[in-house]
């Protein structure tokens, strides 16, 4: 790989950047971003050597490039890919960071990975921040973080190969799913504890908003159930609306098992809810020791 | 005071003996606990300095403390409660440090307070750990914490005040609330982020138990969102009984909003979700910066 194209220098894209100049890329990284001040800063902090300057010019560069990464939202990411599909050629490859897999490994399918079009290899670093853009961005976000890929088909290219290897370095686990397994289980481990701080800290807000006492009150056990109340919509739309059936099923679940918990305040049922929480929280590995931000998400 | 009877030496009791000596308490310290055990272990650490050797003998030296600072469960309270009042008289002063206040202020009504009676005053440290017992005790598991009364009327006697004055040499910040305010407001920051946490863990065994996946991808979302699913049982029944209906109308009320996020989660009602979260964890003054512990509930 002597040229990659980042499109989408955020937190994700701009970390990826920082991350191969520190695995020792030494080639070009040409970054292209929405907004220009996110391209400015990716392009300050080294992140990127080369700024696309419109969207076509973004697209040209990609032409030019042998691995094309993708790290905007995800319904943008499927813009990009049908954008791309045309104008790439066998031998390239483009490969992303989309939170959700199904949609973009079903369209990957149709419009790469064929005889005469370029390959796609859906990826998923499994690290973030509450926030995003650019400025946050750090060589080792993905240190100790697992990186989820969902190979669209059985065969492999020396570039997908070399991909995985970049990402290894970043000092990424590499672990591949089947695509709707990752967005099942992406939908239990992140995306169901996102939607409960947020349905958590907006019924708090409509209680109790001028209330100090709450506040006053409130401990770790309030602050780290509502912690994720503080992700924005802008991070969550094209996840929710991409992975819609597999969250809804999370939440159908919660809300029937709290039912049951409120049901069975004053009966000993409520020992069968604890102590089964409580086997989930002692049995099998731990969750992993996650490095700095690895472990975000 | 020169006595004090702590009955209940598990983590907050033997917390209280021993913050009571870090703040230069040099009186008689009896202790008492339903476990052998954990009576020698306070005893051992110096949390009390004189063992009650049975029920009665604990009795007996209530009868002649001038506090008696109840820490066990909130139904083993009520039921110290009805045993000790018929035998104190007025100069002496019962305090408790249960984590629901509504019953215990009701029947501190009926049995304290009297001409003839010894006085009652309702407290609660929000301190704790996940797990309990003496082993875990700390003189400083109360600085910084928020220390709730509940008193049953306006009146005030000098042992109030020195209890009072104790509390604050032990880090505490003091605050009355009426206790059905407590009840309610202690629903929402502490009893349904646990009950949450439990729901979403029990959710997870029921589905999960032998999926090493779901535990190798979930990264600090999962483990923040499930911390407290590792409370025991022994510590949450008394506090589900006591305070089943504030509790259940919070789950009630998150029932509802994890259900409307569920119908919306292609639609831009989900926007309006995201934002009065953003709000409650961006407006007011944040969640004290509490210590090493006062902030564990």
């Amino acid at each position: 790989m002597e040229r990659i194209s980042v499109i989408g220098t955020g937190l994700i894209g701009a970390s990826v950047g920082l991350a191969l100049r520190a695995a020792g890329f030494n080639g070009e990284i040409v970054g292209w971003n929405r907004s220009t001040e996110g391209l400015e800063t990716a392009f300050a902090m080294g992140a990127v050597n080369r700024k696309a300057e419109t969207r076509e010019d973004a697209m040209a560069l990609c032409e030019q490039s042998q691995i094309i990464f993708l790290a905007t939202p995800v319904l943008a990411i499927l813009d990009w890919m049908q954008q791309l599909a045309p104008r790439l050629k066998p031998g390239q490859l483009v490969t992303d960071g989309g939170s959700t897999k199904l949609e973009i490994s079903e369209l990957a399918k149709k419009l790469y990975n064929q005889k005469d079009t370029a390959r796609f290899l859906p990826g998923h670093p499994m690290a973030g921040k509450e926030s995003g853009g650019a400025a946050l961005a750090e060589a080792e976000l993905f240190r100790n973080a697992v990186w989820l890929f969902t190979p669209c088909d059985e065969e492999t290219t020396p570039l997908e190969t070399e991909w995985r290897a970049w990402v290894a370095k970043f000092g990424s686990r590499v672990m591949d799913l089947e695509a709707a397994r990752h967005d099942e289980l992406c939908a239990w481990v992140s995306h169901l504890p996102q939607m409960l701080s947020t349905a958590l800290a907006a019924v708090l807000e409509d209680s109790f908003a001028d209330t100090q006492e709450l506040r006053a009150i409130g401990g770790r056990a309030l602050r780290e159930t509502t912690r994720l109340g503080a992700s924005p919509y802008s991070m969550w739309r094209d996840i929710a609306a991409s992975n819609a059936e597999p969250i809804a099923k999370t939440l159908s679940a919660l809300e029937q098992r709290l039912a049951h918990i409120r049901e069975n305040l004053r009966t000993p049922e409520l020992r069968e809810e604890f102590e089964k929480a409580n086997r989930f929280r002692s049995t099998g590995p731990e969750t992993p020791a996650a490095g700095k931000h690895g472990e975000v998400k």
